[in-house]
């Protein structure tokens, strides 16, 4: 294994120190339990928007923690849930009347951590449950997993919340995107967990594993490496396949690098597939490009498409100062 | 090799139409010869700044193509220098009356390439040579490379032509900035170039190269893999012998990630390095950690220190408008 490192234990510690300190105009730590809040506190009564889920996906979540976007972000240990205290404390620290909305990838754990918080919480919340990976048929016995589509509805819900939505609203315009909203990735590479010191899966020279999780868990199948037009047509025919947009639909497309991929790959990836849409009709009104929810040292990459309309455009453009995205202000 | 690619030759021009396409709102692509220029022209009279190198770096240069920053980059074949003829077709489509300044890195492809540009060149022009990597001796006979710190001084320099500084004032401040600039860097792993296919130096799974250049180039030696604390101790000496910044000096410290080396293991090396600075006395006064000056696929990073004055922190915190960077716009 080839880390940074003084422990795998005190990695992550070390590193939200110094995330804290980098941003230190933006964001403060909490310690026991750990989690990341806004310096500046919201306004009274904003929807409080708190997320986490394990780290090993920055800038996911703790780089989204800012004005019009999450008011706090728990990270767990690598791959591994936050725990409810940290969710507790969280929301606890953040919420100013408005209530509390979880935004909850859906993996096991995340999915029960935040239940027993969310139970334990004595202001109103609500959760949004994001599960955009296409790779996973529908009807899948843990449901679909949630990958990078959830950068997605943290922005958009968040200038909602700064806009005033309230609770109810937020969560309904997050159900109704992430419906909108479809991903899937490809592996070149495993990535490599600190505490463990070995990949988490083996590929061959001439193997890729298409419809990858972001922890490494196998996809749909793994397949002979092929060019990158033909893993465009794979990503990008699995995801029109679910979301159907028509000609004239103006989208959303973000392309995603996994961490080790460089922005060489990731702009050429975006190219074709802005190119396999627009040879539908298809608008692309919006793009975002680069490493945003990663596996850690993972090469590869996911193409993210949501449908957008006016207001969802509007959303998405509204300002927002965050250490990973930054328009506006 | 795993890399997305359709073929090696075909990468770069895919990869530019996507850079394009992605950031249609700041920057265009023009091609034969290729180089990326502003969207919306500069004021009449304003220094045209235009920088480039090879390929394989990015964001450096294309990404900081916009507002407060480069009026036009000049991307080459993956680490290949760009030819004269991008320059000049940058220069004349970019200046508007206040003259051209080239920020060169110090390799001799580029050297010799933007000197022959500037001698076929009929305004006024300049040009600042950025060598502020410390690895190699003050004395080497082709002199030190440029590396991360071309950044600052494409942001620096980036705002002072905005705000009205002429050529020469340009050129001498980014001549004292880089003097005062120092970076050193270090890699767990090769880069692979996709027309070669094969990693360009090998390292075995317990060693690191220390004061490694951003081509996968070596630098002082190859040498055990050591923790993190001592890993930034090596890179952080080297730099701070360098500088010599005295308690109270104001600094801007800039940990930058190789491309394939995960956010939590920058985070943990700029954590390490503040508080080797810190305990010095040394004021970090502003702090840029991530993905800026890559070696494509490549697992290090490098730690860059810039000295800086209240006349440097307002160009630094000035408004910025690029792909890779931005804020205050």
């Amino acid at each position: 294994m080839k880390k940074f490192l003084n422990t795998p234990e005190s990695l992550l510690d070390e590193s939200l120190r110094g995330f804290a300190l980098a941003h230190a105009d933006i964001v403060q730590l909490h310690s026991q339990p750990n989690f990341i809040s806004r310096l500046t506190p919201s306004r009274k009564g904003k929807v409080a928007l708190i997320s986490g889920g394990g780290s090993g996906h920055e800038p996911l979540h703790s780089g989204f923690v800012g004005f019009g976007m999450l008011d706090a972000a728990c990270p767990g240990q690598v791959f591994t849930s936050p725990t409810p205290d940290q969710m507790l404390a969280a929301a606890q620290a953040v919420e100013t009347g408005g209530g509390v909305l979880f935004i909850v990838k859906n993996y096991a754990g995340d999915v029960m951590n935040f239940e027993i918080a969310a139970e334990m919480l004595d202001c109103a919340n609500a959760s949004v449950l994001i599960d955009d990976d296409v790779s996973l048929p529908k009807n899948h016995v843990n449901g679909r997993r949630g990958v990078a589509g959830t950068l997605i509805v943290e922005k958009i819900l968040g200038a909602a919340a700064e806009n005033g939505a309230d609770l109810a609203s937020c969560k309904a315009i997050g159900e109704q995107l992430i419906q909108n909203t479809a991903s899937m990735g490809v592996a070149l590479s495993s990535c490599t967990v600190p505490a463990l010191g070995v990949p988490t899966f083996q590929l061959a020279d001439d193997e890729m594993e298409m419809g990858v999780g972001i922890h490494g868990e196998h996809g749909r199948q793994t397949l002979p490496l092929a060019t990158a037009t033909a893993i465009v047509e794979q990503l990008a025919s699995a995801i029109d396949a679910e979301l159907q947009p028509q000609a004239g639909q103006s989208v959303l497309l973000h392309v995603n690098g996994f961490g080790a991929t460089p922005n060489m790959e990731l702009y050429m990836i975006y190219q074709l597939a802005a190119h396999y849409w627009q040879q539908r009709g298809v608008i692309i009104a919006r793009s975002l490009v680069g490493n945003y929810t990663t596996s850690l040292d993972m090469a590869g990459c996911s193409i993210t498409l949501s449908l957008m309309d006016e207001h969802l455009l509007s959303l998405w453009d509204a300002p927002v100062h965050t250490a990973a995205l930054r328009w506006g202000c």
